[in-house]
């Protein structure tokens, strides 16, 4: 109650990083004789970043260089979503501590989610983290809130929800905290 | 049973409107490299709106300005639907006004099938809502009915027997009261 | 016991008729902008109609006339599932009644899988009848067995399983029925 | 604990066979009009795949000839998975005793995920065995391991990790035999 003096400036997530496959996506890549590949995305998780967006958090959607989308395909699913996807990450917590310092923040204001084994530093770190519910094990450990519902899914929107409503509570404490400093 | 004195008109749903992604369709979009973009509709949805117009209830579907889809593919999916789609709906309530007003109907002879925010305020009014089995928490609340069937797999279907039902119901109830009176 | 003196030819299952959309699909129909059209198949039931040929049980596909499948796309279907499938079925029971007599069988040795209203006479009459997990609720009142798995998910292989399982114990009854016969 | 002396190769697996329609893929293939064919992977398999790689643990992926993949979209699939995928395998069992000998291997150096009824002797045979949650009945009996996860959507990772977990238990079972073998 007394650390806020003095400090205004509130511990919420400024900054949402996701993975593309298995968070995003569910992680199916769809292929024909012909070359065709498709993945699919879900429009409530495409609104969920819109959620986010229009509370101030930046979303900024990770392709790691495991499974590389064509660039087309990248910019498709970029305009879908309505954020930024970052390409080819080869080591996920190098490229998320580097967007991190980019912005000044601290890893209280990062919020971070992840499905699998190279995302748990990340997930370990975040000031906020989560994992689809079809996550395997070692994510699981390691995320601090684990989704109802599945990748692609709506997983992200629900991360974004209980992002948005911590968010919320943050701030009503900090409005309780400068009128209980007023008041005596 | 007295309020149907001197009144003949039923009240039941004579128009049904319903969202196009996350209630007709999963919320899924399909997306290739070459940049085609697929959606899929279950053959028991459609079917449940050609149950609802042999009983004289339109249908119309409406189409969200936030995923616009293709006019082509809007048009094959209204042929597979068999009724018709308004496309870029910017704000719900505001065209399901005019719908209703068009047609002179009462909300009460309105149903709506909606599965997120923005159709949180058309759940409330219509005379009989309804939300797919997964639609986020804040439509759930709203709606009057929730499916048993997620989006995209029968919970329109679904709706139409409850609202075929019900009308049934108000139906022979209506006949009882009309017997009431003749006898009495 | 007594019933099958003099009267050699088993009351089993001769010939099975099965939806194609609904029970054989899940009843997606994938839909793009410049008018691709797919629907998917499980490999698991196509192993099933091998299972029930291999022991002499004709199997039909019923593709009704309110979704019409692409003449191609019927052609190949009908090659991954290995059978005959029957285009623009008006009348379920009509074209069902006409394939039983031109075999002259009788409903005893006819089973049929179905999933909608439409099939309900069929469901009723057929000596064996089945419909998938998720088929709505008039179907399944109508239906003798259901099965554990979706439509398009398995529900077909499901059901051709049992229906040899009762072919085979129908057989070894009548083996220990003519050996009784012979005995006494 | 006696049986290691005097043997120092530790009894784990060198080879993981596995189908690749209804183990690695989900068994759906998507067929449009005009001669379109699809099926999907899941990235989370692909990663298992490389888990067991980097373990030393080879990885064939089995194609059957009942279900066979036209020559490019097995190769975009091998690229994909980053194993061999062997195509149109006629008889099971035949093609898995001649991997086994090629590699001068004993069936306990062999793990297998099969999932139908083909697969059954594999399934028997092999030391480590598994199926996706979803095989039918016949296949479920024989194998050793019931995945959690279903066919296509993380089965094989799930059984990778399963792989993995026991070889290393066998591994620190050795170093304990060999420090007591030391010690006494």
């Amino acid at each position: 109650r007394y650390g806020y003096f003095g400090k205004d400036k509130p511990e919420v997530v400024r900054l949402l990083l996701c993975n593309l496959s298995g968070c995003l996506t569910d992680g199916q890549i769809y292929m024909s004789a012909d070359g065709l590949e498709m993945v699919s995305l879900n429009t409530r998780d495409s609104l969920g970043i819109r959620m986010l967006q229009k509370e101030g958090v930046e979303v900024i959607v990770l392709s790691s260089s495991d499974n590389p989308i064509p660039k087309l395909m990248g910019e498709k699913l970029s305009k879908q979503i309505g954020c930024e996807i970052r390409h080819n990450v080869e080591e996920k917590l190098t490229e998320v501590e580097r967007l991190r310092k980019d912005r000044g923040l601290v890893w209280k204001e990062v919020a971070f989610m992840g499905n699998d084994e190279p995302d748990v530093h990340c997930l370990n770190l975040a000031g906020l983290s989560a994992v689809p519910l079809d996550a395997p094990l070692v994510s699981l450990n390691a995320a601090k809130y684990t989704c109802h519902s599945a990748a692609g899914r709506g997983a992200l929107r629900e991360f974004a929800e209980h992002i948005l409503l911590l968010k919320k509570k943050a701030k009503s404490q900090m409005e309780q905290d400068r009128i209980h400093r007023d008041t005596f």
